[in-house]
C-alpha cells in the first residue's frame, strides 16, 4: 500500500468535458473513515519559453474567462491524447506566435494544483527562433496578440501583474537565473 | 471594453463542492462567434517556506487523491472566505507543521491555470521557526509526515519527481538564487 493511500469505494463523474473532467470520490482514509474528493481530471499541458535571436521573449497575450480578464503569458496548450509533449510545444509555439525552433530544451515539469487537479505542465525554452512563413491556424476560439519583452520589461510586467500565473512566473524566475539568454 | 473580452451569455452552475465549483459558461467572443467556457472557481490558496533555525527546509508529505500518489510539498492552503492571506500562512504552518514565525515575507502570487481555473496561490516563506507547544489540529481527513531538507537534498527530491509541484518547485528555484537561507 501507498503512504497515506486514499482507497476509492465509489466515484462519480459529475462532467466530462471538452477540457476538463469533474468526477467525486468517496474514500477511506488511513485511519478508516471516510471522506469525499472533488477531483478535476485534465489532458496535461505544455508552456514554451520562445527567444529571440535579438533575446527578446516571445509573450502571448488573451482573455481567460476564468479570470475575465487578459493576461500576458507564454505559449501554452493542452496536450492532445498520447502526444509527446515535445510535439504540444512546438506545435503551441507555430499556432500562436508564427515561430519554430530546432530543438526546444525541456527545463522541468510540475503539478499545477494537485490538491484537486491532475493537471502537469512540461516546461521548454526554444532558442534561435525563426520565423514560419505560413504557420499552422490555431483553435477557432484563440484570440491572441504578441508580445516581445526584453527580461527586465517582464519583470516589470510581474510587478504589474500583467505576467501573474504559475507557468510564466517560473520562465522569468528561471531566465532571471541563467547568466545570459 | 477589456481586450479580448468574451462576454458571457449564460452561465450554468454543474457542481458546487467543497473545493471547487464547476460552471459552464456560453461566451461571445470578439469576432462575434459563440464558443463554451469550463471553468473551475476556488477560493484561492496559500504556500509557505518554512525555514528552519538550521536552515532546513520543511516540507509536507500527503497523499494526492487526484494523482494517486503522495506528493512531498511546502505546507499549503485553502483561504476561508475573506481571510486576508498572510492569517491562512500561519495557520497552515501551525496546522501542518507544529511551528510558528513572527513575519513571513511575502514572495510572490500566482494563478495556478489560468485556462480553466481562477485558483490564485499567494506564497510566503517564514524563516527562524519556533515549535510550537500545543498547535492546532488541521483537517480531520488530512494525513501529513514532515520532512525536513537541505535544499541540495531537495534538489535531489525534484530531480526525483518526489518534488513535483507548481508551487514548490518555484520555491526551489526561489532558494537557490538566494545568496544564502
Amino acid at each position: 500500500m501507498k503512504k497515506f493511500e486514499e482507497k476509492t469505494i465509489r466515484t462519480e463523474t459529475i462532467y466530462d468535458g471538452k477540457v476538463v473532467k469533474l468526477q467525486v470520490d468517496d474514500v477511506t482514509l488511513p485511519d478508516g473513515k471516510t471522506s469525499k474528493r472533488e477531483l478535476i481530471k485534465h489532458a496535461g499541458a505544455v508552456g514554451i519559453i520562445p527567444i529571440t535571436k535579438d533575446h527578446k521573449i516571445v509573450f502571448v497575450e488573451q482573455y481567460r474567462k476564468p479570470l475575465e480578464k487578459s493576461l500576458v503569458e507564454i505559449p501554452a496548450g493542452k496536450l492532445e491524447e498520447g502526444e509527446d509533449p515535445l510535439v504540444t510545444a512546438l506545435r503551441e509555439l507555430e499556432e500562436e506566435t508564427g515561430y519554430t525552433a530546432s530543438s526546444p530544451k525541456f527545463i522541468t515539469s510540475f503539478y499545477t494544483s494537485p490538491g484537486f487537479a491532475d493537471e502537469i505542465m512540461y516546461l521548454y525554452m526554444a532558442k534561435d527562433l525563426e520565423p514560419i512563413e505560413h504557420p499552422a491556424a490555431g483553435d477557432d476560439d484563440e484570440f491572441i496578440e504578441l508580445i516581445e519583452l526584453t527580461l527586465d520589461e517582464a519583470k516589470q510586467y510581474v510587478k504589474d501583474k500583467k505576467i501573474h500565473d504559475a507557468k510564466t512566473n517560473y520562465a522569468i524566475l528561471y531566465l532571471q537565473t541563467l547568466e545570459r539568454m
